[in-house]
């Protein structure tokens, strides 16, 4: 999906959700079955009951890895039934370089059908460079996470510029706003409209609304634009909102809560 | 393998290296086919040819996943072909926080095996101190990589001190000598002595030699100690020294070479 066509569902749906897909077999509903097939039918039923209401599902890669062989079939399975008016960004925080930079984005783009990936910066350019070899696909580069230890290193630097500010500026190089998107948490706010400074067009990708703390009015004041030009994600506070029966249409009225604040502040814009 | 265990593999095989298993399906030796099974023969032939001479193995993870599910089937069972007295490096450059990070530690750590996991430090101790959790397994931190665009982020700092100084120096706050490593990419010998100051006792694993262009002579002069405190890895000039039937033999030579040079070193220092 192009930066157009993402732009089009924002409008049409009123919304730039993202839902999380972090599938747990330990937090699956009490009444399906702890296996990969009773995560698959999960996956199913909180897909079809918000995919009107969001613009993008991020399934992190950790949590299908960690079922083994099978949940890389799940994973597959999983954005398969991803409808295509919906971007599948594939929350994967790779990095590394050449070759193997290469394979990862053949796994991700071509294997799995996703649209966009998570990466980290740290390796530089050589990093990221082999996944843009894909026309039509996006990078997400982790600019500054929500997590406390954030201030380890993203922040260091010196008079001119920190870390996560460089990399900003220095991966634009690399790519327009059409192929390239930052992650931005939540729980930075103070810090949203710097990032909105030194990447006015690009699409940041939100976490930490919701379980980690950030607050969805807060993240729209420091840097909504008048196309959205963010993707605000929620996994827990959707995908976990109801161990029972209800857990679908309980995710789906969590996610309607977001989408008709978004809808608010978009008209507002 | 703890730390005692690794210096005693050292000083018996008279060697410090690493043998790279970045395993790829379109470089298999011609006779084998082009499946999971011929790569499982080829890794297994090139660990029989090779355990006598190194201290570890290095499978590069994306190979694997690039393969699909299968290819984790792959992966481990080409870590359960390492034998005890090696090391087993998930080279994965993992990097994300809490939840997701204790996920990637028990698909390493517990379904696949591997002692030891390379982890990109961007997001901080968020994303290393659940590796840590796990007694008798390594975290090896990227420090200082060989890519030509290490300069793009690793070494952006302020007169103090560079980004790879700053995650050297805080990360060693996390673990000691005993549980982590840092890699230093060989072609940044320049370098090699100042990491070696700021971590006089931890092993630095050293991608790097051979192909990349980096100088196993100079790497020793830069920062060997009396036990070795280094893994020098290669991949390609041992696994792909030959395409033919010959190839485990060719891979053998090419590591008997390493070894020797490294006996050398270890009996100067």
């Amino acid at each position: 999906m192009n930066r157009d066509e993402l732009i089009r569902q924002i409008e049409k749906k009123k919304s730039f959700l993202c839902v999380g897909l972090d599938t747990d077999l330990k937090r699956l509903p009490d009444h399906l079955p702890r296996t990969i097939e009773g995560a698959l039918e999960f996956n199913r039923a909180i897909i079809e009951a918000t995919a009107e209401l969001c613009v993008a599902y991020k399934p992190n890669i950790a949590f299908y890895e960690a079922m083994g062989p099978a949940g890389w079939e799940l994973l597959a399975e999983t954005i398969r039934l991803v409808p295509n008016d919906c971007l599948t960004i594939a929350d994967a925080k790779r990095g590394d370089i050449g070759n193997t930079a290469s394979l990862y984005a053949r796994a991700f783009f071509e294997e799995l059908g996703a649209d966009a990936i998570t990466l980290s910066p740290y390796m530089g350019a050589d990093s990221i460079r082999p996944f843009l070899a894909y026309e039509g696909k996006w990078v997400i580069v982790l600019g500054l996470t929500s997590n406390p230890s954030a201030s380890d290193f993203e922040t260091f630097g010196n008079e001119a510029e920190r870390l996560f500010e460089r990399v900003i500026r220095i991966s634009q190089e690399w790519a327009g706003p059409d192929r390239l998107m930052f992650v931005a948490g939540a729980t930075q706010t103070a810090e949203l409209e710097r990032i909105r400074q030194l990447a006015p067009e690009n699409f940041l990708l939100v976490p930490g609304v919701g379980a980690q703390g950030g607050s969805l009015s807060e993240v729209c004041d420091a840097c909504l634009l008048p196309e959205a030009g963010i993707l605000v994600n929620s996994t827990r506070g959707i995908i976990y909102a109801s161990g029972g029966e209800d857990f679908a249409e309980v995710a789906r009225q969590k996610a309607l809560e977001l989408q008709r604040e978004m809808a608010g502040r978009l008209l507002a814009v």
